[in-house]
Order: structure tokens, then sequence, then C-alpha cells
């Protein structure tokens, strides 16, 4: 999804990752595009996916919706905000149905943007839809181009409106039908959520680029992006959604089948390194473990004497612990998140932040005050919130500052969901790593290679079915991009 | 528009009159749907809209919503609510661009139903879209059915979206062309403005069922439902749109042109009657001195000797004051009503209720103790109103009670727009005068006649442009209805 | 209450009339001070006050608060802002019990005011105490002051705290003889509620300056500020309470004692001129009816030959009906209010206001054009309104504007509970009627007389307790005022 | 502060931990009381307070306050709710002037209890006197019905207001001596921050039984009850308050007195345990640190041998990663915790909380299951919440549960400011360790030593200087408690 209106977000607006923080360099973050939920069979549909969006929320902070059919009609709210924000007990009092799929989402941060907020919901000839996805669609704005010009109304700018038209005007009478034919006719990453009256359908892109799992809760069948949203509501896992598979739950029951052959493999392994929440599971592989073997294996790769390791909170905590206990060197709180919840946080004033009230991180300088610090992080974009990171170690009286990167240099932007900036500003796209070292003041820098990810990952011994998107590392990218990436580019 | 779930309205919430007042009886009183609004050439073209909006919130009171174009693109916002409660700072910040179109509406109550709020914003091949209308669309059901067997998409079960796709689905590259065509189709009556990035355009039906005026600010050009809104910004008024009649305003300035011949000239008189503000005039007639004629002509033809005449606020003080002055009768203040403003007001307990807590009028004792009294009130419904405040008056006191109605027998449901119950609730369907009079347990009934009323209005000398519609009384619809109606009554 | 910020209130953040609605020029109207309601012995009383409360909301609408005894301890809320929006349903739930005062209050803008937000709440040796009260205490400040000499601290800035202190300092044990002590003490207009775990007491000033009722709801006993607090919720008028007279109810029942002889009656003539409302009665003179028969005395004694009559809404309808009436001139809708209900609604730019938005007032043009017009007032303060209702009248066409004031001229600052500028702003009090007429650019000018005005209300017949205060006017003051007043001038 | 009301608190409405994040198991944790914030000499004094409160959140969510002097007068505000939400632009914007004193407290939930906010602020005779306290006077009720025997009103149930009558009814004509007299008076442990119009007073008891420490940020002084605050804003750490010691910072500068002799020093352990945040320092020592060390000392005392090291987040990760470093078992995100911010969040239901929806922590089955767990927590107090954790993680699969709790058993009630239960309720008081390892289903269980806990936190070779208040484990209170805490208990 482009960014239409970046000029738009106030200064001090950052991101909004897990647990509903913001982050004051959001640029210099990448950002997820969105999360889905989905429930099949269960009195409470809307609630358990109030729960699960919630579990989901480090996906999207800035918008979120839920559909709920009962049968015969459709509810929905979709708003601007946190789930928490969004939802109120009179809303959900009227989501009322057994059956419903829900998103977070990031996006642009206009009010009026709400319109792209999803579920995305359409009245066509066969009754009432809904779609809910986390992706991105190459060829979405051609197909656009070819359907405006057959007299087809968009309502949204996003891609995902594309499917409903391609299903509304597919000459299928039966909507499976129609949908197979929709899905094959797109290029990218996607996991697609869709609510019939009856019905619940999961689809996800012919590579798995992106993550989708099944779950149970007695009788009802769900889906999500990731597994702590089953973990949060009490869920069993069942397994992991299939490239290229369409499992469909209805009053029949689930039945799995496929609307394109599966291609190699290539699940982003950004959601290993630092999109998911380390207490879930993509692929039957915990997060949380897999980071602790990037940071071992980052020890291995990049070991530096040092007095104490410290992880930028939250998403480096993991690997921080594995450097410390390979290396032995202890493992300290040197960094301390301040967190600001909300919209509503009083924003502080340009003398207050010159005479430097901090909205993020302090260091700690107890912790390391005249040490040799390392300090894990899990990636560099642009470049800018390491420097600030290892001047603030610096000020705080640290000796030294090692950084290590528990993955290889980020080089190539992101056509399949997550929001990178052009690849002029990546630092690692122009810079080599002494030049990169130089750049964020630091005593060494490490980056974790390649192989050692994957190795740490895992699964890489498993063929077709143990393949990762590494594109953003080693532009390898799994669908063709050709054209469809510089109108996507010359989009943002 | 149909209230698709009137149940879903809770029992205390009716509608807002006039200032955003909340009436416990909502089911007796006629609820118009909207009003719209419109600016071209004003650097303030949202914040006009706003106080615009609000000046025509008696006519539509459960969303609110501008669009404006900045001449490259739209930014647009849409609420449930009152036009106060939908737009914040900071929202009207984001409402950039010298062009706008506006709307309020009477809906159904659901969240989830601002997807039906107006303007209507729509993506086609030449660009963007708005539309507001108020009015209904007859044949809406039967071209949207066609248009989906097509394989078109709707967002919404609005009328309005079906113009949006006859534009898109022209054959004619010309954008005014596609109108005209699309317009051509409808039956019904209407007032739309529609809004593209660098034009407004004000189109209303051949019969001008439903008031649009022009006005002017400066040098920027205005539409809006009535006069009143002109009035709370300073502007002025040029000339109310005529039927048929298409006017569009761009850089080129303003071009008067036809969609359709106009017909035999049909106004709804329920404007005058009831709908309208006393401040505004439609056709150049202003709203207060019409109803003040009604009331002298109900004095003229519903003689009754009394000691006080009181009128049920808000809409009926000015023919009661004519009442009074016709027949020397003094003018009383025998009613007050409560003003609970916004829906954030607690309503009482069964318990309160039943001892006595009055959420909408009180009569006064003092005024009414041992007296004669003759209560005006606009229109009667279901009856079940009248029969509360009869009820009221005696047991304040009053020693009689003549009711007079400054309109005739409201017998026949309307399909251009205003949201009547069936013809079997009508009570002036099934029941004749005096039956009427018993069950609303007054001691005399008088309607104004048809002629009466005519003449109080004004204007029946004006031949093709003079006529009123008065179907709700006279059951002469001005355009065909057949299946239509059919149609659109299953759909209630 | 002096305004201890004035510089504090935004340019055009009036004060809230009836129902709530912010007049543009709120430096040219009055202010009254308070409304209290009390209840005893009802389940829902804390209900009973939200809904009495906002049929007193006219009487102030800065600030609300609802005390609660449940017998054992006190529940209460106070807010800034309406009844309505004080109170939510989660507020309401916990104030439980069966005894409960509340309050609205006038009073200073800033948020940190809501110390002093009324009932207040006062814990002392006997336990807990909560106050209300209507007026000014003229000699708070010199009692204060010896009280803080004496050690006392206090908590707000209101005169009411007084009273408190006095009772609690009292070498009285019994709590009555207490507050009888104290209220002896008092010089001024007051009429207090006064709230103990088990007890409600009613007391009004020696001069009876204040209005203050009795009512009754099955066996539950109510005080009001104004009878329509007891209309809204089905309840009777029982009396008026008397000057220098307590009246307290507790399980023994109602015992009716005395603090004071009466002194001569004073009541506010200004109450039936412009603050109560229409439908409340006072001394059991309905405020509707008298002030129609101003403007039939206004009409005796100021005629002038005119083509229209027209009222300065709300509060001057009544007069101009009455004086329509007197003069068989018709009565017209000649000035429209706008209502701009709350303090959310966004204020007009600088730009826009000088285009003519209108923020208060609009004058039907198709009204007034061409007409000899007689503008009913209830009042002038400074006479900066009504230059502009004249000349908003004169560009909407008016022919002659004839100002017809039902009151005399305002001259003399109020030390009873009103606000009032400065001896210098009052326009009557330096300048000669004919003076005045120039400065508001009014064709002819007449006040009404005082003798016409004591007439109008009526009651001047009974003696003693039938008099008025009308020191603003005749700056006869009931009280002793001395270096009281000149302290609390100084204050303001 | 005792609960008077704990039957307000609805079941699912825990405490705001760390970061405003609540815990469904309120009751089975340790409740501080308060922390205070303040500044003298900045121009924005009321902002960073706002940044200081919001770094001492942790110390209390429930209520809000600052209270500013700009030279002449107080503005203030207080409300229940987290400093984010109390606080809005608006509010701060009226909060003008270089001297402020701040205060977050953990108070009873219901609305109208918003009275015992602090600052509390007070009139007497020498003007305006606000106060903000953390800690308890065990003889507040005593001195408090001596003064309402001798007439004193009280506002509030707070201790702290005892303070401001003992200064208003002082012989003493200066308000230093005023204050001195006073606290000598007192009886408990408290850190006070008092503000006059022109200077701000810290005074700390003669136990310094709380923490509060001084700071500078450029020319302003500061201070706060814990060094975090100052990291925030960019502010540099000045020294510790010591016990009996009052500081006065006004525009003659920094005056450094005593009300009292130090006593033995006994600062609260549990700061140390579980209060403080990790980042701050208290008397010099890191609280990460400390912890750390708590957890290796743990080891040391309590080893057993097993596949992974868990913490309860957030207050036990530093000592279970201590554990680790010290035992070379791997440290594992073993328990995650679901973080419901705010107070909207919408609870559950029954029927979907016995299915499983968790509303605080969750374990990761992949990290624990087959596993022997050693799971670090910071204390035990009734049990209740340690035996849901060892289920919660026998439910996932881990197959030995050892728990190790990095202070003693807690065993005696707190009467300096932590909301303790009764004594009968605290599990270490009436059960053996090996009881309580039974109670709470763990395969075993080790408390760390008394003297382990002093050596971890260190200072105990300082002699008077260097001591701890350990009296919840060892019954040895620093002060008197006799009737005092009888009292207080019974007020419970």
């Amino acid at each position: 999804m482009p960014n239409e209106k970046l000029n738009d977000i106030p200064q001090w607006t950052g991101r909004f990752y897990n647990d509903g923080v913001q982050h004051e360099d959001m640029f210099d973050k990448l950002k997820e595009e969105c999360g889905v939920f989905g429930v099949y069979g269960h009195d409470e549909a809307a609630s358990l996916s109030y729960y699960g969006l919630h579990a989901l929320q480090h996906r999207g902070q800035e918008s979120a919706g839920i559909c709920v059919s009962d049968g015969s009609e459709f509810h929905y709210h979709r708003g601007m905000g946190l789930v928490k924000e969004v939802f109120t007990n009179d809303i959900m009092q009227n989501l009322t149905g057994p059956v419903a799929i829900a998103h977070v989402r990031y996006s642009t941060a206009g009010e009026s943007r709400v319109a792209n907020a999803q579920p995305l919901v359409f009245k066509y000839r066969e009754g009432d839809l809904a779609i809910a996805t986390n992706g991105n669609i190459l060829n979405a704005p051609e197909i656009r181009k070819e359907l405006e010009r057959e007299g087809s109304i968009f309502q949204t700018t996003s891609d995902t409106e594309v499917l409903a038209h391609l299903i509304a005007r597919s000459r299928h009478e039966d909507m499976l039908q129609a949908l197979k034919e929709g899905l094959k006719q797109l290029v990218g990453g996607f996991a697609f959520l869709i609510l019939t009256k009856e019905r619940i359908i999961a689809a996800l892109d012919p590579h798995g680029l992106r993550p989708l799992v099944m779950g149970k809760l007695g009788d009802a069948v769900l889906f999500a992006s990731e597994t702590c949203a089953f973990d949060m509501i009490g869920a069993e896992y069942v397994r992991d959604v299939q490239p290229g598979e369409l499992i469909i739950v209805d009053k029949n029951g689930i039945r799995e089948e496929r609307f394109a052959q599966q291609q190699r493999k290539a699940l982003c392994a950004m959601e290993y390194i630092y999109f998911a929440r380390p207490d879930s599971d993509i692929d039957q592989i915990n997060i949380h473990l897999a980071r602790k073997r990037m940071g071992r294996q980052l020890a291995i790769e990049g070991f530096v004497d040092a007095d104490v390791v410290t992880g930028v909170p939250d998403s480096s905590i993991s690997a921080a612990i594995g450097y410390a206990e390979q290396t032995g060197i202890p493992y300290e709180l040197g960094l301390v998140k301040n967190r600001y919840v909300g919209r509503t946080f009083i924003q502080p004033s340009q003398a207050l932040r010159e005479q430097g009230v901090k909205m993020k991180l302090s260091a700690v300088r107890k912790v390391v005050e005249g040490k040799r610090v390392v300090m894990i992080d899990d990636s560099i974009v642009r470049g800018t919130t390491s420097l600030r990171i290892v001047n603030m170690l610096r000020e705080a009286g640290a000796k030294e500052v090692h950084v290590r990167i528990s993955s290889p240099p980020f080089s190539n932007p992101c056509f399949y969901g997550i929001d990178t900036p052009s690849r002029e500003e990546l630092i690692a796209s122009a810079k080599t790593v002494e030049e990169i070292r130089k750049a964020i003041n630091a005593d060494s820098l490490h980056f974790l290679s390649k192989e050692g990810l994957q190795e740490a990952i895992g699964r890489m011994d498993e063929g077709i079915n143990g393949g990762h998107c590494m594109a953003c590392f080693d532009n390898d990218y799994p669908t063709k991009t050709g054209d469809f990436s510089k109108q996507m580019i010359s989009r943002v």
C-alpha cells in the first residue's frame, strides 16, 4: 500500500510497535502492512476477533475492522486507531453472528482514509462479500486500469478491491470458480480471508510469502496471521496454510483445494527477524528461539570482547540474550524503552527535546558507564536510528560500542507487503559495512550472514518447502517484478 | 431510503428535530431524508459547508459528510451523528480546497451504516466523483439489478450509487453527456449535487419535487436545500434551480443546461407545512409566513370559540400564531418542549417514566388550567402523539381541547424521499375525521382543506410553475409509481 | 462569585442560554449564578436530580454536580460542562442512595476551577456535609478572613464554604443549632440546600431574594430553584420556601423552622423578566404569563404604529406576543436564533465572520423587508447587542426599528448572585433614554416603567409578602451593602 | 491509604503495572501508593512534570495531578486515570508557571474519589499551599480526630491533609517553622513535596523509608521518587534526599535543613525487589543490577538442575537473567505478557474466559514443552497467582516447574505506604515453605534469604546509612506502630 500522504504524518508520530508503542523514528523501521484473523462457527465470533486482532496489533496499528455474518446479513465496523480504540462495547454488541473476518492495518494517516480500512465489503449479484488481506498484489494497478476501462467503479485505493471486481465480473456463476479464476491472475505475496454470508475462505499466494495459520477452538475453525492470536484466546494450532492453497469452511465442513500449484516456498524472512511476535510460531518454528539462534550465530560470526551485551527493545532482546549466552558476556538492560501509548500523548516542545526529553529510548548509565558494550539490533534501514542509539550509549558513558545486527544488510526494497523506503535511502544499498560503521559511529559492526540467518531459522534442508524470501538481502525476488514494481515504486 | 433495521433503534432514541432535539415519538412524525449543500470557489469551502450543513441539520440528524476537492484530489469525511459531532477541528483542517459538496441524512441507526453516509465517493476511469442527494429514485432497484447482472459491485444500499454506475458505464466519454444520459433514466424526486475535481454540478428532477436553491457569497457559487443555509453564512440567494435543470459551475463560470423537459411542477407541499425551517424561503415564499397563512385559513375554515390557542413546538408555532391573530383568541405557551440534545443524554428508567418523567413536551398548567384550548399541529400521522398531547393538556386542567391541523388528512405514503409508514398505519387512510377525533380524545378536530392549503402557500395561479405535490393528501403522484413503488414498499 | 479569569474565555465562547445555546455576546447579557435541586426519599434520587438539573440548565451551564447519601456515606460527582456532558451512565451508577442535592453553576471557565463546582462536600467532627447554593453572601470575605486567622483551611474561593466552617466551629453540638447560628451571620441573598447522611435541609435568606420551591413525587420530598424541574419529572408543586425559613426533611418527616424573622420580601424581579423558564411559576406566578403582561403593559406605555412585532429569542418572545396582542400589530418571526449546542462547535475564522457568517441571530428578510418593526427585548445591559440586532434588521430591509424593553433601565449592579458588569459599563447608568436610543441606532426606544413592571408581575398588593428586589433599576438594596459590596466589586 | 470501596472494583479491572498494563490478579500483588515529581525554575514546569509523571506511572495508575505556581496564583488539574488520559493539550496550556509539584497515585476506583487525587491544594491565612506525598502517616487518624474536635473541616480522606491543617493552625507565623513543627508530629514513612507561590520544599521521614531524589536540568531544580523520571527528561541526578531532611528551593537558591534527626536508615527493600523501574537508581544503586544480583544469589542459595530459566514479566526478568547467568541454564521467554492498555479494553465474557481467553500471561509452548523449568518471581503474596502460572506452564507441557522467589517470604503487612492484604491473607504468614510449595503446585520452591537479599542490594556495610526496612519479611518495624497500626488496619 503506498503512502499517499507521507507529509501528513506529524513529525513525532511514529509507528506503533508491539503493544501500541510509538517509535519516534518511524522512517527508519520497516512497516508490516497487515494482520488478518477469521472465525467460523463460534457464538462470539466478533469477540474472538477482537482479542485475536489485539494479539496481532503489532502488525498494524492504524486501522482495525471486523465484519461478521449472521447468516443473512453482514454487520461490520472499521475505524482508524488501535483495536481497543476502534471497538467499543456498543459497537461490539451490533456485531452478531458466528462467522467473522477481521483485519489490522498499517496505512496512511489521514482520517479520510478510513475508506481503505479492511475488511472491505461489497455487494454484487450473488450478495455480500468481505475481504481482508495481508500482502501486496504487484499487478493490481494494471488489472484496475483494465477494469475501469470497462466501467468499474472503485471505492478505495486498495489492491484488495481488484479481487472483488474480478469475482463480480467473472463468467463463472459459481463464486468459488470465480474466486479461483481471480486469484490466478494476481502476482505478488498475499494471504486472503474472504467472507460470504455462509462461509469463510482462506487463500495464500503460490510462494507462501506471507504467514497464515489455521487453528481451532472447540468446533470453531480459526485463521490468523500468527499463532499468538490463538494462544491469546486459548485456541489450538492446527496447521499452516500452504502456498497456492484455498481452504473453504462452511456448514459442510472444511474443504482444502488449490487455485495454483505451489511454487518455490519463499516465506518472508523478516517475519522471523523482526515482524512476528516472539511467542508466535511460523511454520512451526518459534520466533523467540529462532531469534536466539540468530544471536548465537551472530556471536560465532562476529565475536568481540566486551563487558556487557544489550539489545534494542523490543524486537532484539531475544537475539541479544542468544549472543550473551554464546559468548558468556553478561546480558544487561542497557537500553530502556519509554512507552507512549496511543495518540493522545502530548509531544514535547522543540525546546524540551533539545534539552533532552526522550521519547523512546533511554540508556541506563549505571549499566553501561565505563563498559565495552555490544549492542544487538535486528536490522539497519537508513542508519539514522542506529547512530542515535550508539551516541546515546556513548553519552551514558559507554567506553566502546560494538553493533551486531541479527540479519544481513538490507539493500533491496520489498514488493510483497512491507513498506520499505526506496533503494536510494537504504544505507546498505549504497555503503559498505565499514562505511556504515562510520556512519553510525560504532567501534565495530557486524551483520549476520545470509547463510547464518538461514541456518538459525532452520528448514533450509526441506527443499521446496523450506525456502524463505530474502529478496531484501539478496535481490532474488520469487515472482516477476518487472513493470509492476516500477509502477508500485512510482505510486509510493 | 428504506429503513432496513427499524428494530435497531433504541426505544427512546427519537428523531432529531430542528436544533438537534430528540423526539420521543419518532414513529409518529414524518422524516425528511436529507439536506445538501455545495460551494464552488471559496478558500474555506469546507467551513462554509460546515455552517451550511448546521443550518440544514433539521433535514437529517443521523449522518453528515463533506467532500472537498483541492483541484487534484478529494478530501472527505463522513460520520454518524450531528454535524458538530462528526466534524472536529482536526478533521476540518484536512478538508482543504475551494470546491465542496456536503450532506446531512436521516438514516438507520447502526454504526455500520456509515457506509451509506453521503457524499458518496467513487473512483472511475475519469477520476474521482462524489455525489450528494436529497430525494428518492423509484426505479433504482431495477437499474441496480441490471448493473449487478453485468458485474457491478456496490458499496452501499443507497439509490445514489446507481447514478455513479450509470456514468461509469456510459459509452459517452464526456462526463456531462454520461451524466445527462444517467439522469434521464431515473424516475423519482431528486436534487443532486455532483463533485468532480474541477467542478460542481446541480441537478433537479423534472417535476421539481425537492427544493434546491442557488446562492452566492462574493465570487463563490453556492447550492443548498434551503435558503436558511445562505442566511447563516451571510450569502445571497440567487434563484431556485428549475425542474429538469442541470447547472454546471467550473472555471469557465456557470452553465445552465437541461437533461429533461420540465414536467408539471410538483414541489413537495410538506416542505411548507413541516420540514423546512421557518426562516427559509422556497420558491421565494417564506415558510413562516406561509404557515401563518395556513393558521389563518384554518381559523376561517375551522373556527371554534376558545380561551387560548397553543401550538405543538416547534413546527406548529407559526400556524398557531396565525390562528390566534385571525380569531383574536390569545396565543399562549401551553406546551413546552424539553430539549434533550444529543445521544449522550441518559434515558430515564421504566419506573421513572411511569412516574411521569417527560422526555419531550410538558403542558404548562398555569396557562391551560380551566381553559378551552385550541391546539394547533401540522399533521397527524398515526395519531399516537396527538392522543398523548391531548391527554397531557387535559391532565394539566384544560376544560376542552380542540385540535386544528394545518394540513389535510395524511392518507398516502410518499415515494419521493419522505420516510412515511405504510398506508395501513396512516390513521387518516382508514378513519374518518370523526373517528380520528375520537381516537385522539379531542373535543373537536378540523383539518385544513387542500384548497385552503394551496391558497395559503400561494403560487397556484402560476400554472405549470406553481404546482405542488400533494400526493400524500390526494393520491395524485406526479410520476409513474407502478412496480417501483411496490418494490420500494416491500423493501421498507 | 467573581470572574477570576475573564480573559481565559475565548472570544466566541459565550454564555449558554436556555437549552445549552451559546450566545456570542456573553458580556452583554446578565448571568444567573446557579440552580439547585434536592430529593429526599426516592430510590432514584440521583436520576431525578439529573433530570431536574437538566430542566434548570438555563441557570448555569458551566459546571454541574450531584451528591447522594446512601445513609452511610456520600457518593458525588462534579464536573465542568452541561449536565448531559458531566454525567455518564457509569458515573450515575455509582450515585446510589435515596437522598441527594444537586447544582448547576455559572462560573469561571478554567478546567482547574472544577474545585469550585458544587455541591461542596466536607468532612467534620459530625461526619459528612454537602452544600449547594444559589445566591451570594455579601460578607463572606470578612468571615473568611476571620476564619483563616484562626487556622481554617479553604478548598475553594466559593462563599458557600464559609457556612461549612461556621457549622464546624460552632460551640453548638447540635448540627441544626450550629447551622442556624451560621445562617444568622450571613448577609445577602441565598437559597441553600444542605445534605447530611440522613437528612436534607433547605434555607432561604430573610428577604427571599432567590427563588426556592418545595414539591413532592409520591412520598419523596423535592426542592428546586424553579417549578419547571418538577414538571419535567412529573412531580407536584407544594409551596415556595419562605424568607428566613429552614425546612428539615428526614425520617421523622418535614419540619418547618426559622433561622431569622422574615424581612421585607424582595424576590429578584429579574427572575420574572429574564432568568426563569417561561413554563416555571415563581410565587405561583407563571413566568410566560407575567412576561405577556409586561409586553401588554409596554404596549400601553410605549405604543408605536408599526407593521410587525418581533422578539429577540428566546427570553423576549412572550413579551413580544403580549405587545402584539395589545396593539393588534401582527407578531412575526423576524429574528431566528441559530443554536450552537455545546463547546465542540467549530468557530468561524475571522475572514468568515467578516463575510457575514452569523453565530447567533439572523433577521428574516421576507418578514422585515420594507416594514416598520417593533423589536422587543428584555433588557439592555451594555447596549452592544441591541445595536447589533437593530443593524441586522436594517440590513434585512426594515424601514424603521422601534425598540421596546420589557423592564426599566438597568443602572445598578446586583450583589445577590447575578453577574453584572460594573456600574460604569451599564449603559443606562450613564446615558439618558434618548442617548441610549442613539447608541443603539433605533428609531424610537421605550423602557417599561417600574410601576408597570410591578403591576405586570402582580403581588404588589400583598405588602411585606409581595415585594420584589428592583435594586438594579432603583438602587434600593434590601440588605446592608456598605463595605461588603465594595469588597465584592474589587474582587470581580 | 485504605481501600474504602474494594467491592467497587470490577472483577477484571486489575492494577495497572509498568506501562499501564492491567493485571487480572490485582489482589495478589502489592500496590505502591504514589510517585511524586517537582520542578523549580523552568519555563515548562508543567510539561516536565507530565513527562516525569509518565516515567513514574508504574507507581500509581489511578489518578494523576499537577499543580503549578506562576508566582501569583496556582493552576492545577487532577483526574482519575493515567497521566496521558488526565492531561490534554488544552489542560496543559492552562498550567503556566515555573514551579510545579505533581503526583501519581494508586487509589480506590470510584470516580467520586477524585477528591483524594493529589497534589492537594489549600488556601489558608498565608495564601495557597499544595502538597504531594508518597507514603503513609501512621498517626494521621489520631491527629485528624483532634483537629476535627477543634472545628477543622476536611475535604479528603487523605493523610496528607493533616499536614496542611497542622501548618494552618500553628502558632508559628513563619510557614517553614510551622511546617517543621507539623512534620515532627508525624509518625510513618513519607516523602513530601510542598508548593507555595514562590517555593518548593522537599521533606523525607527520619528513617528514609521512601525514595526521593534531587536532580537538575540546566538551572532548574528537580525532585522525583525515582531517577528514571530524570533520565526521561534528560536531567541529571544530584543526590538522594536524606532522612529527616528538608530542602527548600526558592529565589534565594537551595537551602538544606532538618526537621528531625536521622534515625536508623530503613529504605523500603521492596523498592529494589519489585516497585522501582529497572533503569532507576535508588541510593545510587541501579535496580536492574540489584535484581540481577538477587537472581545470582538465589541461584547460589537455591540451585536446581533444569533446562530453562524463565521470569514472570515484567519485574522478574532481571532476576531471571541473573539466575540463568549464574547457573548456565539458558534464559528463555517462557511466559509472555499480553498488554491490555487502558480501561477501555473490552473484557471477555465468562464463556470466553472459561474457553481460555487469557487476559495477562501466556506460556510459550515451544519454549517450555518437555522442559524442566525454573520460574523466577519477585514475591508471593497470597499464592493464587503463583499457582495459576505454575499450572499454565504445566499445561504448556513443562515437565517440572521449580519456583524461585527473589525475596524472603512476605509475612507481615506494611504500614508505610504499600497496600498489603491483612496478615491472615499472606500465605507466608501461616504456611511453611513446603506448604506453600504444595499450595502453588511447584516441584520445588526456594525463597532468597534475608541476608542474601541484603547482600544483593548492597550497602549493608554502611551502618546507619545503609539499612533497609524489611519489616514485611522480619516484622522489625522501624517506627512505633502500636495503636496506629491497629487503627490503620481496621480502616482498611
